[in-house]
């Protein structure tokens, strides 16, 4: 039993997507040659992904047991495939062909009785179980570095589940299992007209469970934000057992059960399946680019059709220096995409009032575009369809810029909007210094990924030259001199890319005291013997 | 010290609101022949409510040590003040002059140090706290029943914790200390042109720290239904220590902490302040009042608004009995009020497709007001405002009721639209099945109270004649059918009224198990001596 339990393509075992996805060598010496100019003259050497044979893993400390085996592998392949996430230091890592902690075995679990057999033999065992969904963590969540305790470790591949069980179009929900990936899930929703319209940017190999698991950010700028509100129910294995939550619109029946869930991480358990609210597929649209000379005057504009009421669908400000990277604009000017879609109304009154509050703040209308078409991706004009395709592309961007060399990071958060400014300024400053410092020159820019009524969610990307061979220790002062102004200055850690193991050091000072010793105790009480992706969110137990 | 710590009128400590206020005798009466001929004919006789020397309260087991005398009270006025919540239940005890579990003592801490100083010493002498808002509990959550297991019960009352620390106008919010109630906090943000919104039918005698750990419903009927979507950030005394949670517009790191406290009713500790999002003062509306003669054809009209992405602020429905209940309509129809409002934009078109969606559904619309003028409350003309004035008076209504000896249970729900035509017919049946059983005859309607894309909180309300002596047998069976019905059918024991005491029965099953030993788990780490609120959303530690 080996990955292609599921069908389709094989996924690669280092970097984005599937196997002869992602930029060419031309296509990346092409990159180069763009934005080398901001970066100094940058070397065209393009380091090669690594094979599977150059890879020296660790022998599994620990076998399939027989009732295991059957739906498990501990092929080098399936191995390394589980062994590192999408950040750029699994990508640097992957690069040196450092394969530390891989998986001892991969099981892929075809249904819930499948999967309660691995977390009993884990607990008996003591191996660690790292749940895995679509692999795209950039936070070292679904890495199996899980310290000395335990016996092993096992990572649990929820491909195989991954179905959708129910559709109940009068209150516009399904009941999916928890394996599916961004692409099969829409896929399977269309012909029932519905879509869960949540399109992180790893959309492609991200599965709802992660999803969930994670918090993670979508499509929508304003209002659902998170995968959080679109869960109607949940169900989840824990070691003590199965638990499901009551599918509801809205509930007031003490603690929020799926709250306790959504964010978990998997360390309380493996979500196994969930009714998620959906939506109808959008037939109107409106949307405007619209650009800013002062950077200030369009988060002002953000924040007031933040506050507006309006909620559109799109609302992403990018500065300067992000229109460049984006290739959305020559750096001279902020660029704030306002969109609308609806299933239900035509959304004129919506873009105008909208059009209105940006030349407010001295906005310049670059284009404009109402449609009633049908949903048709791909057909969107000007920078806001240009922006999307590049974010679309934005995984195989990072292995390209990696391969070139460069140190690239991105880091997000959410802020108020009364210490925005001190905010933003503070944590430019701090980055830009650190980037200075270990990599001489580079490009620190920022974008609005999300904005409230309270203020906005600013992700942060860095692009700077690496130094062959130190490129870790480049990246990780500027990971902590970035990371020390979000919290210094009154942000999160992180607003959608999760904890994992690598935002730890932050969390574990934002995280209140007691809240950390509750979370622990519910942890006990439903995963005894502390089996559950060991080293996330709080310490193993010692 | 006694209550009159806090400036103001004295609330009553039998039913609703201030002392002076609510309906005269010769407006119960007056009520009775209106409601009568729904009823049979009613004993135009009024129960007269308790005088304090009327009562006969179990001596205190506990005295307030020194510490805690200066800002505590064993006066029998505090202790039967905080003896009993409002339910139906506790209105026709007090009628009975049962006050069964007053408090040995009431505390009324003004700070946090007094605060900590209570749970300090309840934690020590194995006195339970029960933290204490406003009192408009209508299931049990504020009564001091907490079994034999300790050697008294504290009330705790937050009335001197009620101030306006900080308001942030850019971010529109504001940090508020949690024992304010509705009408002190919107004062003190009028003056920043601000409102919280949140308008529960107890909003004259509830505090914000009472609607937070309460997970309470407020104003908006579609979008931002509960208290908890208003909560930025949160500060908890818990007897292990304060908790504060960072201020944050949106987040992802990990499990919600501001989640474990919203709706925890008091067990794992005191909620004391929140940062709370805040609204603009609208300064537009436009409402109708739309009519139907089938209530399933006004049902499906309001799931089209819920899913419309429109988002009215109101959009309540209420079936043919309730108009007549709440003096708005004849019961020959269903009626559906849908208003908006807006401190941005005049809401032309909002309304406009309102309206088409509801005669897309043979709605007629009866009123129509669009307004750009000033908020005005009471201003409202039409069935909206002759509801709304109704809903704000419901809590003197009800007293009135209990005494003019009905039967008066309101309980409320939440379901998914498909199971909606069924559930309701259910709940419906088994309801007026108890009531025939053990009242002859009486009255059950229903309302939405809200609507979400996903499906309607439908209200309930039952009015029938009880006999006297034996009301609460009368209550009780019909609660239980009722219950029984929501549990069955699907939906939650409760959308905004709380767990409290008074719903374990029925929450117990709906609470998955895991997720119980979870909480509980989560409440030893914060609470291990098992002092807070013993009885409310699980048992008391044996």
């Amino acid at each position: 039993m080996n990955a292609d339990g599921a069908p389709g393509r094989r996924r690669k075992f280092w970097g984005w997507g599937y196997e002869g996805d992602g930029l060419g060598e031309d296509e990346i010496r092409a990159l180069a040659v763009r934005i080398g100019p901001q970066l100094g003259t940058l070397e065209p050497r393009v380091a090669s992904p690594p094979r599977l044979e150059e890879l020296r893993l660790r022998p599994p400390r620990v076998r399939p047991p027989a009732g295991l085996a059957p739906f498990s592998s501990d092929a080098a392949r399936d191995r390394a495939e589980h062994a590192l996430g999408k950040s750029y230091r699994d990508l640097v890592r992957g690069l040196r062909r450092e394969y530390a902690h891989p998986p001892d075995f991969v099981a892929y679990p075809g249904n819930e009785e499948e999967l309660a057999a691995v977390l009993d033999w884990a607990t008996g065992a003591r191996v660690a179980v790292v749940p895995y969904g679509g692999g795209s963590s950039v936070v070292g969540g679904i890495e199996p570095d899980v310290g000395d305790g335990y016996s092993g470790a096992v990572s649990v591949d929820l491909r195989r589940m991954s179905r959708v069980l129910e559709v109940d179009r009068a209150s516009r929900a399904a009941l999916i299992e928890a394996g599916i990936l961004g692409p099969a899930l829409e896929d399977r929703l269309r012909p029932h007209g519905l879509t869960l319209r949540h399109f992180p940017q790893s959309f492609e190999l991200s599965s709802l469970g992660g999803w969930i698991a994670t918090r993670s950010g979508g499509h929508y700028a304003t209002l659902f934000t998170h995968i959080d509100e679109f869960v109607e129910g949940l169900r989840v294995l824990t070691p003590r057992g199965a638990l499901e939550t009551r599918r509801l619109p809205g509930d007031g029946a003490g603690v929020s059960p799926d709250r306790l869930f959504i964010g978990s991480e998997g360390i309380l358990g493996v979500i196994t399946r969930a009714w998620m609210r959906l939506q109808d597929r959008p037939r109107f649209r409106a949307s405007a680019s619209v650009t800013f000379a002062s950077f200030v005057e369009a988060a002002e504009a953000a924040r007031e059709l933040a506050q507006s009421g309006l909620w559109p669908a799109n609302c992403r400000l990018l500065d300067p220096t992000e229109t460049v990277v984006a290739g959305v604009g020559d750096g001279s000017r902020s660029l704030l995409i306002v969109g609308f879609e609806s299933a239900d109304h035509p959304l004129d009154p919506w873009l105008a009032r909208a059009i209105e509050i940006c030349r407010g703040h001295r906005g310049t209308v670059a284009a404009e575009e109402a449609a009633g078409a049908p949903d048709r991706p791909g057909a969107r004009a000007g920078a806001a369809g240009r922006w999307r395709e590049v974010f679309i592309r934005g995984g195989h961007l990072h292995d390209a810029m990696v391969r070139l060399g460069l140190v690239n990071e991105t880091f997000e958060t959410a802020v108020t909007w009364d210490r925005f400014p001190e905010f933003h300024a503070g944590v430019l400053e701090a980055t830009r210094r650190a980037v200075e410092q270990v990599c001489g020159r580079g490009l620190v820019s920022c974008r609005f990924a999300y904005v409230y009524p309270d203020g906005p969610a600013p992700y942060y990307t860095v692009v700077a030259p690496g130094r062959p061979g130190s490129e870790l220790e480049q990246w990780a002062a500027i990971k902590e001199a970035a990371s020390e102004a979000l919290l210094r200055l009154g942000g999160t850690i992180t607003h959608h890319h999760a904890v994992g193991r690598d935002h730890r050091p932050w969390y574990d000072r934002q995280r209140p005291a007691p809240f950390a010793e509750a979370l622990r105790a519910a942890k006990r009480a439903l995963d005894p013997a502390g089996v559950m992706n060991p080293g996330v969110l709080v310490d193993p137990p010692s």
